[in-house]
Formats: structure tokens, C-alpha cells, sequence
């Protein structure tokens, strides 16, 4: 894949990632640079680490001051540098190659912004096998280990496209022959019938509280909900992207 | 409902909720103490409090300081007292009650113990409108401000069982007609199948990493997983419940 200039670097230095999943799955990708690494003796030696990468042999009481409160960092702490951007032209592109019938989804992310909840969107994501996830780049969260620690090696698995414009790149999926699916609880369709008829399937999914902006609803072909109780207002925002790429994954 | 001894009360006083659905759900719930409550006063005018309800009017600051880091309190903390215990049989009976063909699911989590995936999983839960949450009482987390936000108003609605024996309490499931559907990313059956032939279904989680114990997986009917890519080990264990749940409840 092409890869180029990358605006949603994080700020404020390298990401630090933690956790055994997390920096194993950095180690293993080969377009990721990991510049350090801090870890126990024992948990250091279990890894296949390559010959030119710093060594720290540290003690839990190090390691807990390097990552956020209370975090479990499992022995292990990895300062890598972020990845390049991916496009969404190449990732259309790889989609082309699917199956037909057996379409991967896209996950669609509109102002998502919570670094927990996209990233376990990323390892439910992988698990259902999504071509990418796409957001918005100056409303998405960069890189960073509570991020990495959430998605549990799927940050360096699953294709993460960021585009300026979202209401564009949506556009730009629909040109490649998806259907673009947004989910909101105020829809009259459910997403198992919004599914029937579609295709390859783009899932379009709001921020909590705010859900989809207007914008965005109106670059999808279809709205879509849910079928939960009135008396719950929503789900939490990755167990609803769980429910759909279920929904989209097993029709 | 009767309800008795608590084994599972919250060490270290009382539990102070925060978030608006949080404090707004327990001061709805006519069986939740609230004890008294600290607020902006624009967010504590806009609430409808009882009379004899203790306020104290804060700043941001203090707030911030009332709980853990970088919580979101959204203007309000309140203090109140753990729920009673909730009865599997009394849970069962209300059980008795549900359409059939529309039976309401059982979520039983063994030794899940971190309050945010507990949270989720209580609000999937009450989205889904699940008949109850059962744990073990020595492996669950108490009730706490972050479980509560996650859950965002569901620990109020929501009955939450806590048994000492869960094998026990597995068995007097089955007995009430449900069949007891455990999660297993070795199982060779797919959710999907599984539920085919289900009846009345109680759902079995166990916690991520170590999933299910060999004693829970001896007292269910049947293991099932769900469809995942093998390039991921599991999900987090909320999107695998409100997977479940989903499953259970479209079919």
C-alpha cells in the first residue's frame, strides 16, 4: 500500500504502548518502528526482540510510573513510532479483491473520540475481518497506548484510514460500491432488514450522545437501527460497531 | 422482589456516582438510597431532587477531585447506598412471566472483574432487555462510580444477581427451562447454531484472558463461539456480550 504524509501524528512525542498483546503485535508488524523498549528481565527474554532495538531491564515500579493510572502495563513498555498514513484509494483497491457474496465491511467513524472505545472498535474490527476503519482526522484520537492496549494488536492488523473530509470519503465509498449504512436510534429500519438488501456494506457509526452529525447522514444511503429497548437511549459505541459488524459478518 | 443479606457490598464506604445518567438513574430508582449529592449549581437546579436530599453546590474542581482521574462527572457526584441483593429465584419466577418465543436471556459472567466491561455489559444487557446479570459474588466487582457511568443508568434497572456458587446457580438455571450457552473461542458450534435450537437462553461469559473456568464449562449445555477471524484471539468480553445478546434476541 501507498502510504504518505500523516496529519494526526500524535502530539507531545512518541506513543508509548503497554501491555503484552500490544507491543508483541508492534513488534511483529513490519512497517512499525519501535525505537525502545522498557520491560522486566523475565518478560523481556520471552521476546523475540530484533538485535539493534535499546533495552531497558526496568522494575514494575518504573514501568507503572511510564503508563497512564493504574494501567496494566503486564511487564512492558514499547516506545515505537506512529504509522504511515494509509489512503482510502488503496484500500477500496484491496477490497476489489474480495469475494463476491463475502464483501469485508468498512467501519465508518464519525467523531469517535474516546482512545478506549475505538480502540476496541480496532479489535472488533480485525476479529470480523473490516477492510479498514476510516476516520476523521482531526476528530479521532491518535495513536497512543491506551489506544493500543484496547485494540490488543489490532492497531497494527487493521488498515486505519484518515481523510480531512469525511462527507468526500464517504462519497468515495459509495462510488466503490458500498452501501453506506448509518446507524442511528432514531432510524425506523433495522439494521438486520438495512442489511437484506445491501452489498458490500459500509457501517457508519456516531459518537455517543451526539450520534451521526447531519452530514454525515446525508452521505449514507440508508439509516438504520438497533433493536433495543426504549428504555436505553443507546450502547456504548463499540459494542454498538461490535452488534453491526456481527450483524454485516453473518448475514 | 424479596431481597436479603448483601455479601457484595463495596468496601470502604459508599459508592459515589457519577455522570448525569448515572445520578439521574439512581435518583429515579425508588429501591437506591442516594445519601447526598454534590453538583454545579446550573447542573443540581436542573435535576428533580428529593427535599430532604443534602446538597452541597461545587465548583469543577472540587468534583474532579471526588473521583477517579479524569472522570467525566458531567457537574455531578452523588453518594449512595449499595442496592439490596437480588434472588435467582426470585429472578426465575419473573422469568415465568415472559411470552413464549419471546423469553428474556440470562447473562451469567464468570469472573469478570473490571467495572467498565462490567458497565457495558449491564447497559447491553438492559438494551437487550436481559432478565438479569448473575456473578459470583467473590469474583465481581462491587458497585462503583465507574461501573455505574458505563452501565449509564442500567445498574438501576437492570437485576443483578450475586450468588457464592456458581456451578450452583448454573444448575437452578437449567432447571427453570433455560439453556445454558457458554462462550468459548474453542468451541467448534457457532453462536448462531447454538441458539437455533435454544428455548429459554442463558448466555456464559468468562473473563477475557482466561475465559471460562472448566467447572462453569461443565455446568453448560453447550459451548459455542463466536464467528471470529483466527487472526484475533477473542473480543473484548462487552462487545462479545452485547454480541450475544444480539444474537439472542434477532432470532
Amino acid at each position: 500500500m501507498k502510504r504518505g504524509h500523516r496529519t494526526g501524528k500524535p502530539k507531545g512525542g512518541h506513543p508509548r504502548f503497554y501491555g503484552r498483546h500490544a507491543v508483541i503485535a508492534a513488534l511483529a508488524n513490519p512497517h512499525r518502528v519501535v525505537r525502545k523498549i522498557w520491560g522486566l528481565r523475565e518478560v523481556i527474554n520471552a521476546l523475540e526482540l530484533p538485535p539493534i532495538l535499546p533495552i531497558v531491564y526496568s522494575d514494575a515500579a518504573d514501568l507503572g510510573r511510564m503508563v497512564p493510572n493504574d494501567a496494566p502495563h503486564q511487564g512492558v513498555v514499547a516506545e515505537v513510532e506512529a504509522l504511515d498514513d494509509v489512503w482510502l484509494g488503496d484500500v477500496l483497491e484491496e477490497g476489489l479483491k474480495d469475494e463476491p457474496g463475502r464483501e469485508r465491511p468498512i467501519l465508518v467513524l464519525d467523531q469517535v473520540t474516546d482512545p478506549h472505545n475505538v480502540g476496541a472498535i480496532f479489535r472488533s474490527a480485525a476479529a470480523f475481518d473490516a477492510l479498514a476503519i476510516v476516520t476523521q482526522d482531526r476528530h479521532a484520537p491518535p495513536e497512543s497506548g491506551v489506544l493500543a492496549r484496547a485494540a490488543s494488536g489490532a492497531l497494527e492488523i487493521m488498515p486505519w484510514v484518515r481523510v480531512v473530509n469525511l462527507a468526500r470519503a464517504l462519497d468515495e465509498i459509495a462510488e466503490a460500491g458500498y452501501w453506506r449504512i448509518g446507524l442511528d436510534g432514531e432510524a425506523s429500519e433495522p439494521l438486520g432488514k438495512a442489511l437484506e438488501g445491501a452489498g458490500k456494506a459500509a457501517l457508519v457509526l456516531g459518537a455517543e450522545g451526539d450520534g451521526l452529525r447531519h452530514n454525515s447522514m446525508a452521505h449514507c444511503d440508508i439509516l438504520a437501527k438497533l433493536p433495543i429497548s426504549p428504555r436505553m437511549e443507546s450502547l456504548n459505541v463499540s459494542n454498538a460497531a461490535a452488534i453491526a459488524l456481527y450483524a454485516a459478518t453473518s448475514r
